[in-house]
């Protein structure tokens, strides 16, 4: 089993090192290599995903990413800057099913900024396609305008679009979600998230979806536009089950549902290709301001390699022991600042490491 | 001065009736002419927005909308669903410019989701480019696709576009706006929202609103990406002051903030043309489960028409009198059932109006 581990930037290089120390006291044989991404690649090599990291993480089962970007990088051409890191490998490697799961942990209910009534207990799995969309469609660039408003001005313009079996393979991966997450219990229902009533693709996405979903009748299937799921997610965020959306709406709401539960510090994610080959890296991002300072919650990121173990190193078991472990930790209120509040115990990133591995 | 009143599906007939209840006990003089729009048109005549329809609008100095949609026309052909009706408007009247302000009334606090404590006294003001981008970019349609992951598949595609002028005048009529707040005692800040590490649109957009930005020294510029900005509307939703963002965007932003609020049966919205002529409507929809009941809350669309008096119709002091009134009825603890709480009191959508004409 083969890792590539990718730190990034800012506090990728402080969390990703607590997952790896917890990796390590699992009784596991993995092959671990670290390499640089995003602006620390682009510092020593001048780009920001050099062919021998991407070469690295194909030849990987899985790849353990930590975050990248960073201000000092935004004055730099689009093609150079960190985060195009992170969409190269995506589309590389093929990852297309991002499960983004948005938890509200019952220990961190009160540091959500919506009501604990309305988040207690909340458990939805959004599931975004990561490579299609307007983030790679063709043609896209700057041009002069020969119609519209302004015809002879200067105009940019990008491409949306989705091929019917883009839409079919992340319609399976989400009904198969919703199936699997009935037998544990939960409603088993997809919501396709679109915006049917304006775009030629989200009709084209809505009649794919509601095809796919006549194959799995035990699921229940609902519609809705993307800002009326916007508005759902914040009014009542425990009516979804599972959600699928494509790549630009996903990167909305996926992270509009993060930042609701109070837990994003907490909540892992998962980007799978059609072989499971995954890229596992925590919802939040490469937070610049604290990096350095060893006080950032590596919990997300820990809890991206229990699913790198899941879905991509078959190890469930593993991960199940690095969830409870990480439970555990909760449990014995130990907190870094971001979800601190009174009464628990503050400690820092390698505590927080050293204490799930403990709990091991 | 000539209102063209178009009522529309579902509570819109309700709502706007109260509204020219409002309207009528002004000592000013409208020409008021009502048309069919949305749904209730196209039974009617075929069509969502007639012809007659449309040249009423256009013929009038502003036009008060109620809202449209109903399930039973989903089925219809994109062209005949009742959005279009808003589509083809904002399109014919060149209405670019929509206002949304996310206030929450200091008397519905507690009907937000979030804590009070993050929503007290919360007053911002998203506007959105609302004749540009994805919404009305061509080409759009379906083909089979030539490249990308499956070529040969059936695909669908939409074209994403924003030219130069299009962007600096939104831009302007932010920084104006801004501007017009620091007056008011506001911060005098625009936030400009893009995805310019994916989108090309995006990118220029935020170059485009950097440079008008240099105009409006005393108003502060900064920008922030669509998805960080999804999640600090939830997180701190009074660290904004105005939020400027494109078509698609602002669907999507303007729709969360109005929800956050827990005010959103208070809300108007006004979209603008260069002309100053102008399409007011609340910024909830058309509510057809509660529908022809007689309890919807007309107050969103009574502050609609005050925004008419002011933006459109140069009657600044009739619009703050119409806002002075609904704050009475407000503080007489009388309430629709949308924002009814324990020790208010209950009444329905004709008495609403009433007591705002009682409070004029
Ligand atoms: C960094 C950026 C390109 C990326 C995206 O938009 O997909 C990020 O926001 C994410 O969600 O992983
Ligand atoms: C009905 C629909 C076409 C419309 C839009 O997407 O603009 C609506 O959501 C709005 O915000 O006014």
């Amino acid at each position: 089993m083969k890792i590539a581990v990718l730190p990034g930037d800012g506090i990728g290089t402080e969390i990703v090192a607590e997952a790896v120390k917890v990796l390590n006291v699992l009784d596991l044989k993995f092959e671990m290599e670290t390499a640089l991404v995003g602006g620390a690649a682009y510092d020593a090599y001048g780009h920001p995903l050099p062919e021998a990291t991407l070469k690295l993480a194909m030849d990987s089962d899985a790849v353990l990413f930590g975050a990248v970007g960073d201000w000092k990088y935004d004055k730099l051409d689009r093609p150079l800057r960190p985060e195009q890191a992170i969409l190269g490998l995506r589309k590389n490697m093929g990852l297309f099913a991002n499960f983004r799961p948005a938890i509200c942990y019952e220990q961190l209910v009160g540091a959500s900024s919506l009501k604990p009534e309305l988040i207690a207990g909340l458990d939805i799995l959004i599931i975004r396609e990561l490579t299609g969309d307007i983030y790679f469609g063709q043609p896209r660039g700057r041009r002069i305008a020969t119609d519209g408003h302004f015809p002879g001005a200067e105009e940019a313009f990008d491409t949306m679009r989705y091929s019917k079996p883009e839409i079919e393979r992340i319609a399976h991966v989400a009904f198969q979600a919703a199936r699997k997450r009935k037998a544990a219990g939960k409603e088993g229902r997809v919501t396709s998230v679109d915006k049917a009533n304006v775009l030629e693709t989200f009709q084209f996405w809505k009649d794919v979806v509601t095809e796919v979903g006549q194959q799995y009748p035990d699921i229940a299937l609902d519609h809705m536009y993307v800002d009326n799921a916007a508005m759902q997610l914040v009014k009542e965020p425990k009516r979804f089950d599972v959600v699928v959306t494509g790549n630009m709406f996903g990167d909305i709401l996926s992270d509009e549902a993060s930042m609701l539960t109070g837990s994003i510090g907490m909540l892992p994610s998962a980007s799978l290709n059609t072989k499971n080959q995954g890229l596992y890296e925590p919802s939040h991002g490469s937070a610049p301001d604290i990096a350095g300072k060893g006080i950032a919650n590596p919990l997300a990121t820990i809890l991206s390699a229990a699913m790198m173990l899941r879905f991509s190193l078959n190890q469930p078991e593993a991960a199940q022991r690095i969830e409870a472990a990480v439970q555990k930790v909760l449990a014995q209120g130990l907190r870094t600042g971001d979800i601190w509040s009174e009464g628990t115990t503050k400690v820092g990133t390698a505590q927080m490491g050293d204490a799930v591995v403990k709990a091991l």
